[in-house]
Protein backbone atom coordinates (compact mmCIF):
# COMPACT_ATOMS: atom_id res chain seq x y z
CA UNK A 1 0.00 0.00 0.00
CA UNK A 2 1.09 3.81 -1.00
CA UNK A 3 0.58 5.38 2.58
CA UNK A 4 0.27 9.17 2.67
CA UNK A 5 0.84 10.11 6.01
CA UNK A 6 -1.87 12.74 7.36
CA UNK A 7 -0.87 14.56 9.94
CA UNK A 8 0.80 17.45 8.45
CA UNK A 9 -2.64 19.47 8.53
CA UNK A 10 -3.02 22.87 9.75
CA UNK A 11 -6.63 21.41 10.76
CA UNK A 12 -4.31 20.03 14.26
CA UNK A 13 -3.36 22.67 16.61
CA UNK A 14 0.35 21.94 16.77
CA UNK A 15 0.67 22.56 12.88
CA UNK A 16 -1.55 25.48 13.09
CA UNK A 17 0.65 26.76 15.64
CA UNK A 18 4.05 26.11 13.62
CA UNK A 19 2.77 27.61 10.49
CA UNK A 20 1.22 31.01 12.58
CA UNK A 21 5.04 30.80 14.62
CA UNK A 22 6.78 30.19 11.73
CA UNK A 23 8.65 27.25 13.89
CA UNK A 24 10.05 24.55 12.11
CA UNK A 25 10.43 22.22 14.66
CA UNK A 26 6.72 20.27 14.96
CA UNK A 27 6.52 19.80 11.22
CA UNK A 28 10.19 18.59 10.87
CA UNK A 29 9.39 16.17 14.01
CA UNK A 30 6.53 15.28 12.01
CA UNK A 31 7.95 14.28 9.24
CA UNK A 32 11.06 12.65 10.44
CA UNK A 33 7.94 10.21 12.12
CA UNK A 34 6.17 10.06 9.72
CA UNK A 35 8.90 8.54 7.67
CA UNK A 36 10.12 5.89 9.90
CA UNK A 37 6.87 4.99 10.38
CA UNK A 38 6.25 4.12 7.37
CA UNK A 39 4.55 7.18 5.03
CA UNK A 40 5.72 6.71 1.34
CA UNK A 41 4.13 9.95 0.65
CA UNK A 42 3.62 13.20 3.51
CA UNK A 43 0.90 15.25 2.76
CA UNK A 44 0.57 19.01 3.65
CA UNK A 45 -2.27 21.05 3.98
CA UNK A 46 -2.05 24.11 5.35
CA UNK A 47 -5.73 24.20 6.84
CA UNK A 48 -7.92 27.24 6.74
CA UNK A 49 -6.42 29.13 9.64
CA UNK A 50 -3.48 30.63 7.56
CA UNK A 51 -3.99 34.33 6.60
CA UNK A 52 -1.66 33.71 3.55
CA UNK A 53 -2.11 29.77 2.28
CA UNK A 54 0.16 30.06 -0.74
CA UNK A 55 2.68 31.61 1.26
CA UNK A 56 2.00 29.03 4.81
CA UNK A 57 1.96 26.03 1.63
CA UNK A 58 5.24 27.39 0.40
CA UNK A 59 7.09 27.33 3.82
CA UNK A 60 5.34 23.93 4.54
CA UNK A 61 7.13 22.30 2.03
CA UNK A 62 10.44 24.06 2.30
CA UNK A 63 10.26 23.05 6.06
CA UNK A 64 9.26 19.47 5.74
CA UNK A 65 11.95 18.98 3.07
CA UNK A 66 14.73 20.16 5.26
CA UNK A 67 14.00 17.08 7.23
CA UNK A 68 13.06 14.47 4.86
CA UNK A 69 13.49 13.46 1.10
CA UNK A 70 9.92 11.57 1.30
CA UNK A 71 7.65 12.27 -1.87
CA UNK A 72 5.30 15.33 -0.71
CA UNK A 73 1.47 15.11 -1.52
CA UNK A 74 0.46 19.05 -1.57
CA UNK A 75 -3.23 18.87 -0.44
CA UNK A 76 -5.25 21.54 -1.39
CA UNK A 77 -8.39 22.16 -3.77
CA UNK A 78 -7.23 25.37 -4.36
CA UNK A 79 -5.24 25.73 -7.80
CA UNK A 80 -2.51 28.58 -6.76
CA UNK A 81 -1.89 26.98 -3.75
CA UNK A 82 -1.07 23.54 -5.11
CA UNK A 83 1.38 25.45 -7.56
CA UNK A 84 2.59 27.02 -4.61
CA UNK A 85 3.76 24.32 -2.96
CA UNK A 86 5.04 22.71 -6.16
CA UNK A 87 6.91 25.79 -7.05
CA UNK A 88 8.82 25.18 -3.30
CA UNK A 89 9.00 21.11 -3.74
CA UNK A 90 12.71 20.00 -4.76
CA UNK A 91 11.04 16.29 -5.99
CA UNK A 92 8.12 15.75 -7.54
CA UNK A 93 4.73 15.47 -5.62
CA UNK A 94 1.57 14.08 -5.48
CA UNK A 95 -1.34 16.53 -6.47
CA UNK A 96 -3.88 15.77 -3.83
CA UNK A 97 -6.74 16.85 -5.10
CA UNK A 98 -9.01 17.86 -7.64
CA UNK A 99 -12.48 17.29 -8.93
CA UNK A 100 -13.50 15.08 -11.49
CA UNK A 101 -14.69 18.35 -13.38
CA UNK A 102 -13.69 18.85 -16.85
CA UNK A 103 -13.43 22.58 -15.50
CA UNK A 104 -11.05 21.70 -13.19
CA UNK A 105 -9.26 18.83 -14.95
CA UNK A 106 -8.42 21.13 -17.72
CA UNK A 107 -6.57 23.21 -15.23
CA UNK A 108 -4.84 20.11 -12.96
CA UNK A 109 -3.89 17.61 -15.49
CA UNK A 110 -1.77 19.90 -17.34
CA UNK A 111 -0.52 20.98 -13.88
CA UNK A 112 0.51 17.56 -13.54
CA UNK A 113 1.64 16.64 -16.90
CA UNK A 114 4.04 19.50 -17.10
CA UNK A 115 5.65 19.07 -13.46
CA UNK A 116 6.04 15.32 -13.49
CA UNK A 117 3.21 15.21 -10.84
CA UNK A 118 1.07 12.40 -9.88
CA UNK A 119 -2.72 13.54 -9.32
CA UNK A 120 -5.22 12.44 -6.91
CA UNK A 121 -9.27 13.00 -8.67
CA UNK A 122 -12.04 12.60 -6.27
CA UNK A 123 -14.93 10.84 -8.14
CA UNK A 124 -17.42 14.58 -7.26
CA UNK A 125 -18.01 16.87 -9.69
CA UNK A 126 -20.69 20.27 -9.70
CA UNK A 127 -23.35 17.57 -8.27
CA UNK A 128 -21.82 16.64 -5.14
CA UNK A 129 -20.34 13.48 -3.66
CA UNK A 130 -22.17 10.30 -5.33
CA UNK A 131 -23.67 7.62 -2.97
CA UNK A 132 -24.16 5.53 -5.62
CA UNK A 133 -21.33 3.07 -7.50
CA UNK A 134 -22.46 3.90 -11.02
CA UNK A 135 -21.55 7.77 -11.07
CA UNK A 136 -18.65 7.12 -8.96
CA UNK A 137 -17.46 4.78 -11.55
CA UNK A 138 -18.92 7.40 -14.48
CA UNK A 139 -16.80 10.53 -13.20
CA UNK A 140 -13.97 8.25 -12.95
CA UNK A 141 -14.23 7.57 -16.45
CA UNK A 142 -14.11 11.06 -16.99
CA UNK A 143 -11.23 11.80 -15.26
CA UNK A 144 -9.38 8.67 -16.62
CA UNK A 145 -10.15 10.05 -20.29
CA UNK A 146 -9.06 13.20 -19.55
CA UNK A 147 -5.66 11.85 -18.29
CA UNK A 148 -4.88 9.64 -21.19
CA UNK A 149 -5.83 12.79 -23.77
CA UNK A 150 -3.62 15.46 -21.84
CA UNK A 151 -1.12 12.52 -21.25
CA UNK A 152 -1.31 11.71 -18.06
CA UNK A 153 -0.12 8.01 -17.20
CA UNK A 154 -2.75 6.09 -15.52
CA UNK A 155 0.04 5.12 -13.49
CA UNK A 156 0.40 8.29 -12.29
CA UNK A 157 -3.29 8.58 -11.45
CA UNK A 158 -5.08 8.60 -8.24
CA UNK A 159 -8.84 8.53 -8.30
CA UNK A 160 -10.18 8.52 -4.75
CA UNK A 161 -14.14 7.15 -5.02
CA UNK A 162 -14.58 9.22 -1.58
CA UNK A 163 -15.85 7.19 1.70
CA UNK A 164 -18.31 8.67 3.62
CA UNK A 165 -18.89 8.38 7.39
CA UNK A 166 -20.37 4.85 8.47
CA UNK A 167 -22.33 6.28 11.26
CA UNK A 168 -24.58 8.33 8.63
CA UNK A 169 -23.99 6.04 5.31
CA UNK A 170 -23.70 2.08 7.05
CA UNK A 171 -24.20 1.02 3.05
CA UNK A 172 -21.26 2.87 1.64
CA UNK A 173 -18.59 0.89 2.19
CA UNK A 174 -20.09 -1.53 0.10
CA UNK A 175 -20.46 0.43 -2.50
CA UNK A 176 -16.77 2.10 -2.45
CA UNK A 177 -15.50 -1.90 -2.67
CA UNK A 178 -17.77 -2.44 -5.74
CA UNK A 179 -16.90 1.35 -7.01
CA UNK A 180 -12.96 0.10 -6.55
CA UNK A 181 -13.32 -2.97 -8.52
CA UNK A 182 -15.14 -1.75 -11.68
CA UNK A 183 -12.82 1.82 -11.39
CA UNK A 184 -9.66 -0.45 -11.53
CA UNK A 185 -10.97 -1.49 -14.89
CA UNK A 186 -11.37 1.78 -16.50
CA UNK A 187 -7.57 1.26 -18.21
CA UNK A 188 -4.66 -1.12 -18.61
CA UNK A 189 -2.38 -0.25 -16.42
CA UNK A 190 -5.04 0.84 -13.98
CA UNK A 191 -5.28 3.85 -12.40
CA UNK A 192 -4.28 3.86 -8.74
CA UNK A 193 -7.25 3.79 -6.23
CA UNK A 194 -7.07 5.68 -3.13
CA UNK A 195 -9.05 6.63 -0.11
CA UNK A 196 -8.75 9.21 2.65
CA UNK A 197 -9.41 6.38 5.55
CA UNK A 198 -10.14 8.40 8.43
CA UNK A 199 -13.44 9.38 6.95
CA UNK A 200 -15.59 6.39 7.27
CA UNK A 201 -14.95 6.12 11.04
CA UNK A 202 -15.69 10.20 11.80
CA UNK A 203 -17.61 10.74 14.92
CA UNK A 204 -17.77 6.94 15.65
CA UNK A 205 -16.21 5.76 18.88
CA UNK A 206 -14.06 3.02 17.47
CA UNK A 207 -12.57 4.76 15.15
CA UNK A 208 -9.19 2.71 14.67
CA UNK A 209 -10.72 -0.85 14.96
CA UNK A 210 -13.63 0.72 12.09
CA UNK A 211 -10.26 1.93 9.79
CA UNK A 212 -8.44 -1.30 10.12
CA UNK A 213 -10.65 -3.57 9.51
CA UNK A 214 -12.20 -1.06 6.51
CA UNK A 215 -8.97 -0.55 4.99
CA UNK A 216 -8.46 -4.15 4.85
CA UNK A 217 -11.10 -5.03 3.33
CA UNK A 218 -10.99 -2.02 0.62
CA UNK A 219 -7.42 -3.62 -0.11
CA UNK A 220 -8.57 -6.75 -1.09
CA UNK A 221 -11.33 -5.04 -3.28
CA UNK A 222 -8.26 -3.41 -5.00
CA UNK A 223 -7.66 -0.17 -3.19
CA UNK A 224 -3.57 0.60 -3.42
CA UNK A 225 -3.00 3.91 -1.67
CA UNK A 226 -4.66 5.78 1.60
CA UNK A 227 -4.16 8.81 2.71
CA UNK A 228 -3.59 7.49 7.14
CA UNK A 229 -2.20 7.93 10.03
CA UNK A 230 0.87 6.13 9.79
CA UNK A 231 1.35 6.43 13.79
CA UNK A 232 -1.15 4.01 14.36
CA UNK A 233 0.66 0.70 14.24
CA UNK A 234 -2.30 -1.60 14.32
CA UNK A 235 -3.16 -0.15 11.43
CA UNK A 236 -0.26 -0.13 9.70
CA UNK A 237 0.24 -3.76 10.60
CA UNK A 238 -3.08 -4.62 9.38
CA UNK A 239 -1.99 -3.49 6.28
CA UNK A 240 0.83 -4.60 5.87
CA UNK A 241 -0.63 -8.28 6.35
CA UNK A 242 -3.27 -7.71 3.90
CA UNK A 243 -0.75 -7.32 1.08
CA UNK A 244 1.06 -10.72 2.47
CA UNK A 245 -2.89 -12.18 2.35
CA UNK A 246 -3.29 -10.75 -0.98
CA UNK A 247 0.41 -12.28 -2.48
CA UNK A 248 1.80 -8.49 -3.09
CA UNK A 249 4.47 -8.97 -0.70
CA UNK A 250 6.47 -12.00 -0.35
CA UNK A 251 5.63 -13.78 2.96
CA UNK A 252 8.90 -14.64 5.89
CA UNK A 253 7.75 -15.36 9.21
CA UNK A 254 9.34 -11.66 9.52
CA UNK A 255 6.78 -9.86 7.17
CA UNK A 256 6.30 -6.91 9.40
CA UNK A 257 9.80 -6.10 10.24
CA UNK A 258 10.69 -7.23 6.33
CA UNK A 259 7.94 -4.10 5.31
CA UNK A 260 9.78 -1.82 7.87
CA UNK A 261 12.48 -1.89 6.65
CA UNK B 1 -20.87 -14.22 11.44
CA UNK B 2 -21.29 -17.92 12.98
CA UNK B 3 -18.94 -18.83 15.49
CA UNK B 4 -17.89 -21.69 16.29
CA UNK B 5 -15.59 -22.61 19.12
CA UNK B 6 -12.37 -24.65 18.98
CA UNK B 7 -11.75 -25.21 22.01
CA UNK B 8 -13.20 -28.67 23.38
CA UNK B 9 -10.35 -30.57 21.25
CA UNK B 10 -8.86 -33.49 22.40
CA UNK B 11 -5.95 -32.01 20.82
CA UNK B 12 -5.37 -29.93 23.29
CA UNK B 13 -3.55 -31.38 26.11
CA UNK B 14 -6.03 -30.01 28.73
CA UNK B 15 -9.09 -31.38 27.25
CA UNK B 16 -7.10 -34.81 26.37
CA UNK B 17 -6.55 -35.17 30.10
CA UNK B 18 -10.22 -34.25 31.16
CA UNK B 19 -11.30 -37.25 29.05
CA UNK B 20 -8.68 -39.82 30.53
CA UNK B 21 -9.51 -38.92 33.52
CA UNK B 22 -13.86 -38.92 32.89
CA UNK B 23 -13.15 -34.62 34.59
CA UNK B 24 -15.70 -32.86 33.74
CA UNK B 25 -14.90 -29.17 35.49
CA UNK B 26 -12.15 -28.59 32.33
CA UNK B 27 -14.76 -29.40 29.97
CA UNK B 28 -17.40 -26.98 31.41
CA UNK B 29 -15.16 -24.15 32.04
CA UNK B 30 -14.70 -24.17 28.00
CA UNK B 31 -18.05 -24.41 27.65
CA UNK B 32 -19.03 -21.32 29.55
CA UNK B 33 -16.20 -19.52 28.62
CA UNK B 34 -16.72 -20.36 25.03
CA UNK B 35 -20.59 -19.45 25.40
CA UNK B 36 -19.63 -16.00 27.12
CA UNK B 37 -16.74 -14.96 24.22
CA UNK B 38 -19.54 -15.55 21.69
CA UNK B 39 -19.50 -18.86 20.37
CA UNK B 40 -22.83 -19.92 18.78
CA UNK B 41 -21.62 -23.82 18.41
CA UNK B 42 -19.19 -25.28 20.70
CA UNK B 43 -16.92 -27.74 18.51
CA UNK B 44 -16.39 -30.87 20.25
CA UNK B 45 -13.50 -33.04 18.87
CA UNK B 46 -11.95 -36.26 21.00
CA UNK B 47 -9.00 -36.04 18.88
CA UNK B 48 -6.52 -38.90 18.35
CA UNK B 49 -5.98 -40.10 21.82
CA UNK B 50 -8.76 -41.72 23.41
CA UNK B 51 -9.21 -45.18 23.15
CA UNK B 52 -12.98 -45.45 22.11
CA UNK B 53 -13.52 -42.53 20.13
CA UNK B 54 -17.51 -43.31 20.43
CA UNK B 55 -17.55 -43.29 24.28
CA UNK B 56 -15.08 -40.40 24.43
CA UNK B 57 -17.65 -38.19 21.88
CA UNK B 58 -20.61 -39.55 24.39
CA UNK B 59 -18.91 -38.05 27.46
CA UNK B 60 -18.12 -34.57 25.84
CA UNK B 61 -21.45 -33.95 24.32
CA UNK B 62 -23.14 -35.01 27.87
CA UNK B 63 -20.56 -33.57 29.98
CA UNK B 64 -20.37 -29.64 27.51
CA UNK B 65 -24.49 -30.06 27.61
CA UNK B 66 -24.66 -30.56 31.31
CA UNK B 67 -22.84 -26.73 31.28
CA UNK B 68 -24.54 -25.19 28.46
CA UNK B 69 -27.47 -24.69 26.02
CA UNK B 70 -25.21 -23.78 23.31
CA UNK B 71 -25.98 -25.95 19.86
CA UNK B 72 -22.95 -28.33 19.53
CA UNK B 73 -20.62 -29.09 16.61
CA UNK B 74 -20.03 -32.91 16.35
CA UNK B 75 -16.35 -32.90 14.86
CA UNK B 76 -15.22 -35.88 13.18
CA UNK B 77 -14.85 -37.70 10.03
CA UNK B 78 -15.45 -40.85 11.19
CA UNK B 79 -19.59 -41.95 10.81
CA UNK B 80 -19.67 -43.81 14.12
CA UNK B 81 -18.27 -41.32 16.04
CA UNK B 82 -20.54 -38.40 14.47
CA UNK B 83 -23.51 -40.90 14.89
CA UNK B 84 -22.41 -41.10 18.81
CA UNK B 85 -22.73 -37.75 18.88
CA UNK B 86 -25.94 -37.10 17.53
CA UNK B 87 -26.86 -39.69 20.03
CA UNK B 88 -26.07 -37.97 23.03
CA UNK B 89 -26.76 -34.73 22.23
CA UNK B 90 -30.26 -33.13 23.01
CA UNK B 91 -30.70 -30.84 20.46
CA UNK B 92 -29.80 -31.06 16.79
CA UNK B 93 -26.17 -30.24 15.95
CA UNK B 94 -23.91 -29.35 13.40
CA UNK B 95 -21.98 -32.10 12.12
CA UNK B 96 -18.48 -31.29 11.11
CA UNK B 97 -17.51 -32.85 8.80
CA UNK B 98 -17.45 -34.96 5.43
CA UNK B 99 -15.94 -34.58 2.57
CA UNK B 100 -17.65 -33.84 -1.06
CA UNK B 101 -17.46 -37.62 -1.82
CA UNK B 102 -20.33 -39.40 -3.18
CA UNK B 103 -19.51 -42.41 -1.31
CA UNK B 104 -19.51 -40.42 1.70
CA UNK B 105 -21.75 -37.75 1.33
CA UNK B 106 -24.77 -40.65 0.39
CA UNK B 107 -23.93 -41.83 4.55
CA UNK B 108 -23.68 -38.37 5.84
CA UNK B 109 -26.57 -36.12 4.69
CA UNK B 110 -29.11 -38.77 5.06
CA UNK B 111 -27.80 -38.68 8.85
CA UNK B 112 -28.22 -34.97 8.98
CA UNK B 113 -31.77 -34.87 7.34
CA UNK B 114 -32.99 -37.85 9.57
CA UNK B 115 -31.40 -35.68 12.94
CA UNK B 116 -32.62 -32.14 11.68
CA UNK B 117 -28.55 -31.41 11.79
CA UNK B 118 -26.79 -29.05 10.05
CA UNK B 119 -24.09 -30.75 8.15
CA UNK B 120 -20.57 -29.14 6.97
CA UNK B 121 -19.36 -31.02 3.75
CA UNK B 122 -15.33 -30.02 2.73
CA UNK B 123 -14.52 -29.07 -0.61
CA UNK B 124 -12.03 -32.18 -1.13
CA UNK B 125 -12.67 -35.77 -2.13
CA UNK B 126 -10.88 -38.98 -3.13
CA UNK B 127 -8.18 -36.92 -4.82
CA UNK B 128 -7.54 -35.02 -1.71
CA UNK B 129 -7.41 -31.19 -1.16
CA UNK B 130 -7.63 -28.84 -4.34
CA UNK B 131 -5.06 -26.12 -4.93
CA UNK B 132 -7.90 -24.43 -7.39
CA UNK B 133 -10.69 -22.31 -7.51
CA UNK B 134 -12.66 -24.20 -10.30
CA UNK B 135 -12.09 -28.05 -8.40
CA UNK B 136 -13.85 -26.30 -5.18
CA UNK B 137 -16.48 -24.82 -7.16
CA UNK B 138 -17.19 -28.30 -8.53
CA UNK B 139 -16.70 -30.49 -5.63
CA UNK B 140 -19.08 -27.89 -3.63
CA UNK B 141 -21.53 -27.89 -6.49
CA UNK B 142 -21.56 -32.15 -5.94
CA UNK B 143 -22.31 -31.52 -2.87
CA UNK B 144 -25.00 -28.48 -2.89
CA UNK B 145 -27.03 -31.05 -5.80
CA UNK B 146 -26.73 -34.02 -3.63
CA UNK B 147 -28.03 -32.15 -0.31
CA UNK B 148 -30.86 -30.84 -2.31
CA UNK B 149 -32.01 -34.24 -4.09
CA UNK B 150 -31.86 -35.71 -0.28
CA UNK B 151 -34.30 -32.77 0.92
CA UNK B 152 -31.38 -31.54 2.74
CA UNK B 153 -32.18 -27.27 2.45
CA UNK B 154 -28.91 -25.24 1.60
CA UNK B 155 -29.75 -23.11 4.54
CA UNK B 156 -28.97 -26.30 6.73
CA UNK B 157 -25.03 -26.96 4.33
CA UNK B 158 -22.16 -25.93 5.56
CA UNK B 159 -19.41 -25.30 2.75
CA UNK B 160 -15.79 -25.15 3.77
CA UNK B 161 -13.28 -24.40 1.01
CA UNK B 162 -10.25 -25.49 3.10
CA UNK B 163 -7.58 -22.83 3.03
CA UNK B 164 -4.43 -24.05 3.50
CA UNK B 165 -1.04 -22.55 5.46
CA UNK B 166 0.03 -18.90 3.88
CA UNK B 167 3.40 -19.56 4.71
CA UNK B 168 3.56 -22.64 2.25
CA UNK B 169 1.00 -21.18 -0.53
CA UNK B 170 0.77 -17.81 -0.40
CA UNK B 171 -1.40 -17.85 -3.37
CA UNK B 172 -4.19 -19.78 -1.57
CA UNK B 173 -6.24 -17.03 0.34
CA UNK B 174 -7.33 -15.46 -2.67
CA UNK B 175 -8.16 -18.21 -4.57
CA UNK B 176 -10.57 -18.96 -1.33
CA UNK B 177 -12.10 -15.72 -1.56
CA UNK B 178 -13.08 -16.76 -5.18
CA UNK B 179 -13.83 -19.75 -4.42
CA UNK B 180 -16.47 -18.34 -1.78
CA UNK B 181 -18.11 -15.69 -4.06
CA UNK B 182 -18.65 -18.39 -6.76
CA UNK B 183 -19.70 -21.07 -3.82
CA UNK B 184 -22.50 -18.52 -2.72
CA UNK B 185 -24.03 -18.58 -6.25
CA UNK B 186 -24.41 -21.96 -6.53
CA UNK B 187 -28.08 -21.83 -5.17
CA UNK B 188 -30.94 -19.74 -3.79
CA UNK B 189 -30.68 -19.56 -0.72
CA UNK B 190 -26.74 -20.19 -0.88
CA UNK B 191 -25.11 -22.63 1.04
CA UNK B 192 -23.05 -21.01 4.86
CA UNK B 193 -19.57 -20.94 4.03
CA UNK B 194 -17.60 -21.90 6.53
CA UNK B 195 -13.54 -21.85 7.13
CA UNK B 196 -10.92 -23.69 9.90
CA UNK B 197 -9.71 -20.36 10.18
CA UNK B 198 -6.42 -20.97 12.19
CA UNK B 199 -4.74 -23.26 9.35
CA UNK B 200 -4.21 -19.98 7.64
CA UNK B 201 -1.75 -19.32 10.13
CA UNK B 202 -0.14 -22.82 11.08
CA UNK B 203 3.53 -22.53 11.69
CA UNK B 204 3.59 -18.70 11.57
CA UNK B 205 4.75 -16.40 14.19
CA UNK B 206 2.25 -13.99 13.49
CA UNK B 207 -0.41 -16.21 13.96
CA UNK B 208 -3.54 -13.92 15.55
CA UNK B 209 -2.71 -11.04 12.81
CA UNK B 210 -3.11 -13.33 9.81
CA UNK B 211 -5.98 -15.28 11.17
CA UNK B 212 -7.98 -11.86 12.08
CA UNK B 213 -6.70 -10.09 8.43
CA UNK B 214 -7.63 -12.94 6.71
CA UNK B 215 -10.92 -13.49 8.26
CA UNK B 216 -12.29 -9.99 7.31
CA UNK B 217 -10.68 -10.51 4.03
CA UNK B 218 -12.99 -13.70 3.80
CA UNK B 219 -16.10 -12.47 5.20
CA UNK B 220 -15.87 -9.50 2.51
CA UNK B 221 -15.96 -12.61 0.15
CA UNK B 222 -18.98 -13.89 1.70
CA UNK B 223 -17.91 -16.02 4.73
CA UNK B 224 -20.72 -16.25 7.61
CA UNK B 225 -19.24 -18.98 9.79
CA UNK B 226 -16.30 -19.81 10.68
CA UNK B 227 -14.53 -22.12 13.08
CA UNK B 228 -12.16 -20.08 15.73
CA UNK B 229 -10.67 -19.56 19.01
CA UNK B 230 -13.48 -17.16 20.38
CA UNK B 231 -11.34 -16.18 23.51
CA UNK B 232 -9.08 -14.08 21.11
CA UNK B 233 -11.01 -10.93 21.55
CA UNK B 234 -9.26 -9.25 18.66
CA UNK B 235 -10.72 -11.70 16.48
CA UNK B 236 -14.15 -11.24 17.59
CA UNK B 237 -13.76 -7.29 17.66
CA UNK B 238 -12.39 -7.75 13.95
CA UNK B 239 -15.69 -9.66 12.79
CA UNK B 240 -17.71 -7.86 15.05
CA UNK B 241 -16.28 -4.87 12.81
CA UNK B 242 -16.77 -6.66 9.50
CA UNK B 243 -20.20 -7.00 10.08
CA UNK B 244 -20.89 -3.58 10.43
CA UNK B 245 -18.88 -2.46 7.86
CA UNK B 246 -20.50 -4.98 5.63
CA UNK B 247 -24.17 -3.51 6.69
CA UNK B 248 -24.92 -7.00 8.19
CA UNK B 249 -25.55 -5.33 11.91
CA UNK B 250 -27.05 -2.36 12.42
CA UNK B 251 -24.45 0.62 13.89
CA UNK B 252 -24.75 2.03 16.83
CA UNK B 253 -21.62 3.62 18.97
CA UNK B 254 -21.47 0.76 21.21
CA UNK B 255 -21.64 -1.29 18.88
CA UNK B 256 -18.72 -3.88 20.10
CA UNK B 257 -21.04 -4.17 22.88
CA UNK B 258 -24.08 -4.56 21.40
CA UNK B 259 -22.95 -7.60 19.50
CA UNK B 260 -21.83 -9.15 22.59
CA UNK B 261 -25.35 -9.01 24.16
Amino acid sequence: MIAIGERINGMYEDVKKAIAEKDPRPVQDLARRQRDAGADFLDINVGTAAADREAAMRWLVETAQEAVDTPLSIDSTNFDVVKAGIGAAKNPVLINSTKGEPALLEKFVPLAVENNAQLVALTMDSRGVPADVNTRVEIAATVVTFAQEAGLDPSRLYIDPIILPINVAQDQPQRIFEAIQQIRMLSDPAPHIILGLSNVSQSTKERPLLNRTFLVMALAAGLDAAIVDVFDKDLMDAAITAEIILNKSIYSDDFLRAARK
